[in-house]
């Protein structure tokens, strides 16, 4: 199926792009926290941003920038402060980095896109932020993805990222990407962000139509208790440099381009959902027979978002009833009477009823994925594994509208870390 | 402002009322498992039922008995078997209990209206439930209603139960009300239920116009995650014996009943909220200045099934972050520069940035709230007090609307309570 395959780097992988992340003394841990992705050319830009009403100055910043122009030349990340509920002032600091950075650069202001994420109300560190803006500037190269990827992350156990490589006509396209969130929510720091490069051309309009429906398809996918951040941030550059014929409409290119952008938001979506606070295991529904795609991936979304199958799931549980019961309140019509689900290979409930299944092995299904779902690396670092999810099968019998959506288990820990955590 | 009082007892209050609860072997734990309640000649009757498409037998066979006919003598529930996902014989098995209780009470079957709570999956056990209903018809009493408040719940922690007494005209008029549920969420026994006995005579119409309205201000505001059931339930019946000239429009009398019927379902919800599992202070949340009070309403419902706000509070941090992201993304408009919160009497957070505030005192006023929020009977019973419950205060400074919403904190029991259940 998949026309693409993994290749190594992130966000640099694609031609014509740099990255940098360094310590700028924005977090009190003093890990690294400032991040920079840059182009060497000026890049087709594209994003997707938080719906909720209470937004970072970065986010209002973004869209503006975005609508006046639809490219951009460098996307700047800190992580410590959120710049949330910093009213005016929050306004002014957004603008004097993205000034600041452009003079680095020597780019104009209006090129630069920003992104925080961090302690909200509280604002940027400006004195350490201009500071770093020099040394991240000078460290800029093509192999600075992980640099980057390791500098947006806050609580995230491990870093996010992935880079992929198809073939248009005869030559190489590249799409990298990195992420960061942690799959439920954390306290004053529930953001995600996405960055994607990309070396395609491609016209400003159908870039955005891309990514918005990539986003639909993944990190809108996993906003697992709705607890949507302040911060929450998706912006995809291209630039180009690949040297392919410029994608204008969704012809067989654009449509393997946007599959292949797809792939990247749902590997970085997952990673988040994996890394969620607490959490044993990816969990995987998919949804079929839904009226339409939409309200499969609504049906899906709140199956992955309930509490009750999240617990049931922690409990290893193959408890058939917590998920036909998410299903029956997302709000999509269906006969009860049509209902079937299925945990992995195993079917729980047929025709609306319950069935008679090994619970044994159902359980030890459940236990097998959590047991397999992350490993120690040789250096003592996580390393999660998404290939094998808990999968969870729901098919409403009312259509032909198919959809997924990830989430992770809910632990005990996940209430520790969210009780204990003191502003 | 309110023109009632409390009075003893509960459904059996209003007059024309009876009621009972006994052990029908439905529970294995022995405990009361089938409940009554009888009105002495046919009443109005109104419900508001869950709108899930995975729904139990009883939900359906309830909503068409309404639309046939508003009205009805008898309300038979049982604890133990939900009903629910049981397919073509669950109906029957619905259909034979009203016509055997229909018998033993000489009445048309038309005139029963059933709900059951339980384990989703499972069929009514029929021959215990049949052997029951002679006994439960002899039972039957002015004095049984806390009888059958025991015997509605499952996992609760107390019974909920109240009445009310106003005066129409020079007569007294009266409502009483019984409720079941833990205001979060438990494995395959969410129902909430709830059964309101009232002796005005009301219009069938404006009676059902009524209860939606206060479904709508009480037992919708406490879905806290979202985890509707597939059993829900609200009827309420007026029977018209306090003699009172019959209301028929929304006339003083009218609103005066409205108000009545208001407090009584929102007495019983925030009993429910307040008893959620392992929850230690019930939440209340109250949100000014959206643009309508179904807007205001929808905020103060999003803070209050948010699981960052809920488990700040069980931690007693006065996170006005997450209090404000969850308003931000309620999907209501406002402007986060007008944004003011409050908890108890002190304000957090002020045209959308925070102030310094004393934090010890904020903090000590919610272990206060939790510390005063139950107490022991001296039967060794639990009483919850509802009176204080921790006041969060949100004004959007977007128009007039007004909204309440209740639920509780989420604790570690939580997810113990719901990992360690096994189907």
């Amino acid at each position: 199926m998949a026309d693409w395959q993994v290749i190594p780097g992130n966000v640099t992988a694609p031609r014509g792009f740099k990255a940098a992340g360094i310590t700028a003394g924005l977090k009190p841990s003093g890990a690294p926290d400032l991040a920079l992705i840059l182009s060497e050319t000026e890049a087709i830009a594209a994003g997707v941003f938080t719906q909720t009403e209470v937004r970072a100055a970065c986010v209002d910043y973004c869209r503006r920038r975005l609508q006046k122009k639809g490219s951009a030349r460098a996307i700047l990340c800190n992580a410590g402060q959120a710049n949330a509920a910093t009213g005016e002032q929050g306004k002014r600091d957004a603008q004097e980095t993205a000034e600041r950075l452009a003079a680095a650069l020597a780019i104009d202001p209006d090129a630069v896109l920003l992104a925080s994420t961090g302690v909200i109300g509280q604002r940027l560190k400006m004195d350490a932020l201009c500071a770093g803006i020099a040394p991240l500037v000078a460290a800029a190269s093509e192999t600075g993805g992980d640099a980057a990827a390791r500098a947006i992350i806050t609580t995230d156990l491990v870093t996010k990222a992935i880079a992929l490589e198809t073939t248009l006509g005869d030559r190489p396209v590249r799409i990298g990407g990195i992420a960061k969130g942690s799959g439920m929510i954390h306290p004053n720091m529930a953001t995600m962000l996405g960055f994607v490069t990309c070396d395609a051309a491609v016209s400003t309009h159908l870039w955005q139509q891309m990514l918005t429906r990539a986003a639909d398809q993944s990190f809108n996918q996993i906003t697992v208790d709705g607890d949507t951040s302040t911060n929450d941030t998706l912006i995809a550059l291209a630039n180009g440099q690949s040297r392919t014929p410029a994608i204008t409409e969704m012809d067989a290119a654009g449509q393997q381009l946007e599959a292949m952008l797809v792939e990247v938001c749902q590997y970085l979506a997952k990673a988040i959902a994996r890394d969620g606070e607490g959490a044993t295991c990816l969990i995987e529904v998919q949804v079929t027979g839904a009226p339409d795609d939409a309200a499969a991936r609504q049906v899906a979304r709140t199956v992955a978002g309930s509490s009750l199958v999240k617990s049931a799931i922690f409990g290893r549980d193959p408890n058939w009833g917590r998920i036909a019961g998410a299903a029956g309140r997302a709000g999509v019509p269906f006969d009860q009477a049509r209902l079937r689900v299925k945990l992995g290979d195993i079917l729980l409930m047929d025709a609306g009823q319950p069935l008679t299944f090994d619970r044994a092995a159902a359980s030890q299904y459940m236990r097998d994925i959590a047991a397999n779902s992350s490993s120690t690396a040789a250096d003592g670092s996580l390393i999660q594994h998404l290939d094998q999810p808990l999968a969870i099968a729901v098919d409403l019998g009312n259509g032909s509208g198919t959809g997924l959506a990830w989430g992770c288990d809910l632990s005990y820990d996940y209430v520790k870390i969210n009780a204990e955590y003191t502003t």
